[in-house]
């Protein structure tokens, strides 16, 4: 097969992109959850264009697709993984993940097209589990490659109290091969991914591609807020506590101090709250709300979490008004390889485009990946920052640019390597 | 019988209120709802009393108890109304209302054991809807003596279909005596009511007794605010249009005019808000919440409201998400009558105290009082400013020092007619 265009390179994007979306466990939408019969067959899809690829298909024992494919320089050579996910939230996308192994399998077809011969082995990786919306488990797959599957997560039960270990049984995969699905940290090279940006950045300054620096830690609390019921007619102002009024002021101060930290990427939402007793002439006695923080990097994160807290219990304080707040769920973050990102780069300025960075807010599997080797990640821009949801869209010509970029990087590395 | 001291006053009061207590709906708390059995036994019980009490009592067509005193000067001179309302929320204390009705009774009774010969007749009069729990509609049975029950009003029925003219029929009333309900202005005094005060401002300042200057109009409005979701993650805070951080500044804001305006009694109370769709890590899309203002006059509710749209709009405009609020529920304001604030202000000094004056946030019977005659309030701390609650509670002390203010007032009323 002759080497693709840029527009031929969209378009198989498109259509790979396209067929995936139609297998799918909920006819009116994309949903494919990990080790659904959905996810079976899109298991035998992918295998099947890795095969045409020219990659030898298999399949480990947390359901996760791996497309092999041998150095040019002969065994003994280092492995180059590259991969995402195609497990989905319910109505989904067609994009999140799946464009990833799109790439990867596009990338390497092209590689073989255009006849360059590599001095590492290449393995494209499908995961199935990043998404974590089945079971009370995230990245079970890409944790199984970094040799990082939790103790007791084989008992952990989805909704139909189906536990991950039966699942997978079901799925016609060995539980008792899951050490096995571990690679040898010596042997791999680093871990290259592809994904939609699933944000607004990339599209706010009109470029296709992205360069990650990193996948942000984040910190996510609950807060309470109790004042004291009154009638919203015999209540003077100065005699109420509140505790709405308290949390509105402790919400703008939150924003403040988010908006403080653009330089490193720095967000604070309040997503979620609710009022008691909530009738409109009552005093709100009770508020809960929760708090999502993350940024590049720890350190602002913990210190905009600890100027929080400290403001927010002056203005509990200063307004006779309790509050708590308590954090349930703490990831740190992962950073990207500064050498994996200047190889995106290469292959980024070697189309023309301008190589900007920017952290990923969202998690990804190279969370799980990063305990086993370097991590690099390019983003796609798409339409509105939209993803989760069936509006979810890439251009395809920034899809063919991300195949490009992904050549670009894997050529980069390939000439960074001293020959033997 | 002899007249009674202080202590043996509060006694009194503390005795029939707890009588009235025990006539109720629900066995496991105070629920009088209008037209209910409990209502109807209510009624009976009042009536006893003021026959006790040497008054004359009758029911009129809403079912509001009447108790006629005639007057020393014999027929042809007016009368003073003196009333408050027999029926409850659900669950609700026991004084609101009740003590007002109860403080009629007594203040008549003593009256007449102190040999006080009067100018003018009273009628002590115990409605029946002030609460507008069980029928979408309120103040029917004082709007009825006012000669202004809105037309219709007999139609509208409650959870159980049963309409208000089915009710009175059901009561052993009889629709079609509502006309004669209504009172002659030509022929009344005025209007004095006791009533808890449902508020901590005179807890507060330490005074058992306030006279009520206004009551306070009000202006109910729904708000939403419309921005975009987003990942709470992945936006950058700079590309939000986060629904609920404007909702947070803007109810800091309308805190902010509420308390400017303490010298007009305003207040201004968020006391719904929902927030949608209401994840820990999607930016809010939307907030939706309610509005409460009132105010001692109207022109500062109508100027705070005014501000409260202007500067709202100004700060949607400024973050570009959508603002609108709708006002679904206005009442003007009830100024009390000076002349009758001046009789309890005599009352209240005669006792030795402060004639503290305040506004009443809270609705009463005298809103609709006021198309008939003049209006004159007297509050009576309540411990915490709690109502509308089992919690509720009022010192018997207090209580005695409210009837004998009342005593007082109506002294000096008749003080102030000219000898025929």
């Amino acid at each position: 097969m002759p080497p693709s265009d840029r527009t031929e390179l969209g378009r198989r994007c498109q259509r790979l992109i396209g067929a995936l979306a139609a297998v799918t466990d909920d006819p009116h939408g994309v949903t494919r959850l990990y080790l659904s019969p959905a996810h079976k067959r899109a298991t035998g899809l992918v295998a099947d264009w890795m095969r045409t690829a020219g990659l030898t298909a298999s399949i480990d024992a947390l359901g996760t697709v791996r497309g092999h494919l041998d150095a040019a320089s002969g065994p003994g050579a280092k492995r180059l993984l590259i991969g995402s996910h195609i497990d989905t939230v319910v109505n989904a996308g067609r994009y999140d993940g799946v464009l990833g192994v799109v790439a990867g399998i596009l990338a390497v077809d092209e590689l073989r097209r255009r006849r360059v011969a590599l001095p590492f082995a290449i393995d494209v990786l499908a995961f199935g589990d990043e998404e974590g919306v089945r079971f009370p488990t995230t990245l079970a797959s890409s944790s199984a490659i970094a040799g990082r599957l939790p103790p007791g997560a084989l008992d952990l039960c989805d909704a139909r109290k189906v536990s991950l270990r039966e699942a997978l049984v079901g799925f016609g995969l060995d539980p008792a091969q899951i050490s096995a699905a571990a690679y040898d940290p010596a042997e791999v090279l680093g871990y290259l991914e592809v994904h939609i940006e699933q944000g607004p950045v990339l599209e706010h300054e009109r470029l296709p591609l992205g360069i990650v620096t990193s996948i942000a830690g984040q910190t996510r609390l609950k807060a309470t807020v109790l004042g004291e019921a009154g009638h919203a007619g015999t209540a003077p102002m100065n005699l109420r506590r509140d505790a709405l009024a308290a949390a509105a002021e402790i919400m703008v101060m939150i924003e403040t101090i988010g908006r403080a930290g653009a330089a490193d990427s720095l967000v604070a939402t309040v997503g979620q709250l609710s009022v008691s007793p909530g009738a409109v002439n009552v005093v709100p006695a009770r508020v809960d709300f929760t708090l999502d923080v993350r940024a590049a990097s720890d350190p602002p994160r913990l210190a905009a979490l600890a100027e929080i807290r400290a403001r927010s219990r002056e203005i509990a304080d200063r307004r006779h008004v309790g509050f708590v707040m308590e954090a349930y769920h703490e990831s740190p973050t992962t950073p990207c390889s500064p050498r994996l990102a200047a190889a995106f780069a290469a292959g980024v300025e070697r189309l023309g485009l301008t190589p900007r960075r920017l952290t990923s807010g969202a998690g990804h599997d190279g969370h799980a990946v990063h305990h086993l080797t370097e991590v690099g990640m390019l983003f796609v821009r798409c339409r509105g920052g939209i993803s989760h949801n069936p509006m979810e869209y890439a251009e395809p010509e920034d899809m063919a640019l991300a195949v490009e970029a992904l050549i670009g990087a894997i050529e980069a590395l390939a000439a960074s390597i001293p020959a033997a």
